[in-house]
């Protein structure tokens, strides 16, 4: 599993070899084809293969649309308006194929993207390589002392080693103990399936993810938004990285209409309207809860 | 819609171009790409698109079994256990996009698979091109008068002669009443969006179709099969043509178990052993009902 | 499939039956449950069985969140936080059955949204009925002169007439020609799965249709909103009283965030803020296209 | 988390509240609703709530086949049909919904089956209880030194007591350390989302699953199995039971079609006929691998 000279070869060897193709081709992710991207601290992900780009989005919409889409003066033009009307449908006829090392409990976030395809490295059949996740000492967060599910300060000197001591103190024993477990001289040794189960869940796993551009799209918008977990933001900047290389059109349109956007209410859409007629607004002439007005504000940053 | 001179063209044109790409490249499928495969008397399937090959699903399975898959000596025989065993994931890492031209009637049995991604041209948008499906002589079947959903013997003669006369007359009146409800000198028009529910359910559309292997497989099992409508069967077997092209390896691993297979009930289980036993068994000594019983002796042959 | 005086008796027995039961249970859905309310000219929309109320995705929230949903002093801020939020699973608990009457050419529309079951009447084993959508006169309208797939006026006097009377005159011819290759004295008759392709698109269809209130929420966003067809909406605007009863809670909190919201993009954001702080504000100082600003402008009513 | 006072009170209350409804009900179900079935040595699964019943998908079918299903006599028969034609769409419209807790190992599993819907505690919200999966000893198998993803002989003796000691020493002291990350007088705490990394896959989680009758039936065939692990055949079990009172005739069909059933490839079906015919037969004169011949006698029972 790890990055060895073997796999270096066969990476190697895989973007040396090349064929004409009639397909829809993107240069710039061909020169990213099988090259790993390395996330958070052994992570990685690379492009295995991909399918159409910002033409195939037009052609599927001018399939569908017929006529229709004659007015759209250009392929820009059509991909803002298509993401803009939330026509998924288009999108949907791009696909993309990662290899993707990542720590379980990141793995665990990830999977609840259902809309997607995996086979995942099987420690009932092989055994783990021993390789953990520690965070890098900026990363290393307090609990936010104002959000359940969020990250405050970050952890300094004393506290911040006595925590990094003991991630990485027990990923070496529980991974010794995995070893023992699965063969000790003269002993049977438990089943692979078993002795997984002493692993924290800060090990890296891997595996081959197959989505389409449209729920790619829907994965980026949660998982790259300042509230998802640090960890798989990391995965998720890259992979936004990937999208704008691979297809530019659609990727400009996904950033400025949905990462870059905002969702107003029925109550926003009416208070809105009365400031800009020149009305001071608070939460309670506009109907809102006080958590509703504070996003609220946040989006018109007053 | 239309092959017209224009579209020929462009076909022409997207067959002409060629890039070189280091992905996964089938040689077969490429000579195939753009060009409409005739199906029924006005539609096609054309291959758009395509990602992965046999050694793609050989690729993912042996990621997700790692020291697993060793013991399988041959991409052919890890293909044929995957098959064999219900693993579908790795085939799911395969994916191809089709243009289709087909019957509305067709096209509902067909979008009962959930698990595609599709782009209708639309009706509502544009109008629809005047051409239906009317069936060849040998495929004008009477009711079967043993299955409800079955058809019997071909229609003939004068019978023959009525059946086709009403639909070649009430296509052609349909679509000319169409058009008068779409412009009318000196009138403003139904909606096209209206207008379009006056047109009978053999007329074509068109879409564009992607899917992974693995759930084409399972379009194919069930529209491949003797008891699918003749109409969409056509379609399914020139998928069979292309997926054989496209991944040689898994469509006869899929010819073996799937479409050339059967099932057995726990109750076939045990009355086939004891037939090879010696023992001479009817539906009674099997406990199976009269149609379990003739479906049991269509698999074995008695 | 007609509502002839059986189905009525059928209906009038399972609502008079009753049973005690442990499950989360709706009264004013109760009332509703069997009942055909009625869409169209000859459809409905009926509620067949319903799993879960607003309790239900409280209940799957807090399993979630755990100590984390405490905060939130209540159910219908709690609901409505999961609402602004994007979190969907919780909302998936809940489950709805319906059984539905509608125009084929509006159940070709309805099929699109995939994550639903479905069990629809089939026209290969059975015959359908001679029930057809003719629209009523203030819902005959011409095609838009400026959108493409959208209406304009209401037709008039001749020309309304003229387009009904081609609707009913095709309507019954067709289904005469049906019933006549089904069946013709001394005649074998056409296998039904054939026959089928002579009804128009405006024929009667009808289905059980399951689907979780997450996606039934999705489905009314499209199908409730004003660019929808009137057809379609027509059945979404029943579905949307449906839901308001059985979930009163989730309702509110979508009609506020989704039906009566609005989505900003990066640049309308940064345009707004500007607004707000008084400068005057163009297509052109927005950075946006003229259909940008147009839909910007909707939102914010200048 | 834990069955404390609490949760026995509050399962308690829920089980003596009643109130009639007119939906399909099922009184053998009603009996278990709420009660936790104990799994391994601290999980459960226990309903919370169901929609539909053996009737519910006769009543599905009749509306897809209309007259087509009057020649099958009773529900029983129907019901079977539907199972060997692999008609899947009746058999969806039934939904169950269940709150199981379970080894995160398990979890990990389970979750890979996509078509259901799950709610799970979240760690990054709150605090995993102290609840560790520890194997009873005649579960704590070797691994099979024939088949790379089962399990041998049962540990014994002092190796036993060795792995016990492990799994137990090292989840007590992840936990100590996962409480002492969590808090520490004077400290500040690491984030939950970042501490809960230290924890093995041996840590309970739980969730809310809900899933419709056919997915549940791909579940319990792949999951009930006796290749599947233990530890989930061991959820898969008790659910079989849930299944069994719920559906009986449902149940009934699918452990007679897939459970007890078994299926044959082309290359068998062609081997068995010849069989039938008194042939003797061999892997050579039958065109299979050994695997597949090893398979086959399987069926077939030699």
């Amino acid at each position: 599993m790890t990055d060895t000279d073997q796999a270096q070869d066969e990476i190697a060897q895989l973007r040396a070899q090349s064929a004409p193709t009639r397909r829809a081709t993107v240069s710039a992710l061909e020169a990213r084809l099988y090259t790993p991207h390395q996330v958070l601290d052994h992570g990685f992900v690379r492009v295995i293969d991909y399918m159409g780009d910002d033409s195939a989005i037009v052609q599927a919409a001018r399939v569908s649309y017929g006529a229709g889409t004659k007015h759209v003066s250009n392929d820009a033009g059509l991909i803002k308006y298509l993401m803009r009307h939330w026509h998924s449908t288009p999108f949907e006829m791009c696909e993309i194929k990662l290899h993707v090392k990542l720590p379980v409990f990141v793995a665990r976030q990830w999977i609840r993207h259902r809309t997607a395809n995996v086979n995942e490295y099987s420690a009932r059949y092989s055994i783990l390589d021993r390789e953990f996740y520690i965070p890098a000492p900026e990363h290393l967060a307090a609990q936010s002392t104002v959000n359940n599910q969020g990250r405050g300060e970050t952890l300094q000197g004393e506290e911040a080693a006595r925590v990094l001591a003991l991630l990485r103190d027990d990923a070496t024993r529980s991974y010794d103990h995995y070893e023992a477990m699965l063969s000790q001289e003269g002993q049977a040794g438990l089943a692979r399936e078993l002795a997984r189960m002493n692993l924290p869940a800060n090990i890296y796993t891997q595996w081959y993810w197959k989505i389409d551009l449209h729920n790619l799209f829907h994965f980026l918008r949660l998982r790259a938004d300042e509230h998802a977990q640090y960890e798989i933001r990391a995965y998720a900047e890259v992979m936004c990285q990937i999208a704008a290389d691979w297809v530019p059109l659609a990727y400009a349109a996904f950033k400025d209409y949905r990462l870059g956007g905002a969702q107003l209410s029925g109550k926003g859409v009416a208070a809105l309207r009365r400031m800009l007629a020149g009305e001071a607004m608070d939460a309670e002439k506009a109907g809102m809860s006080k958590g509703e007005w504070r996003e609220f504000e946040g989006v018109i940053k007053l």
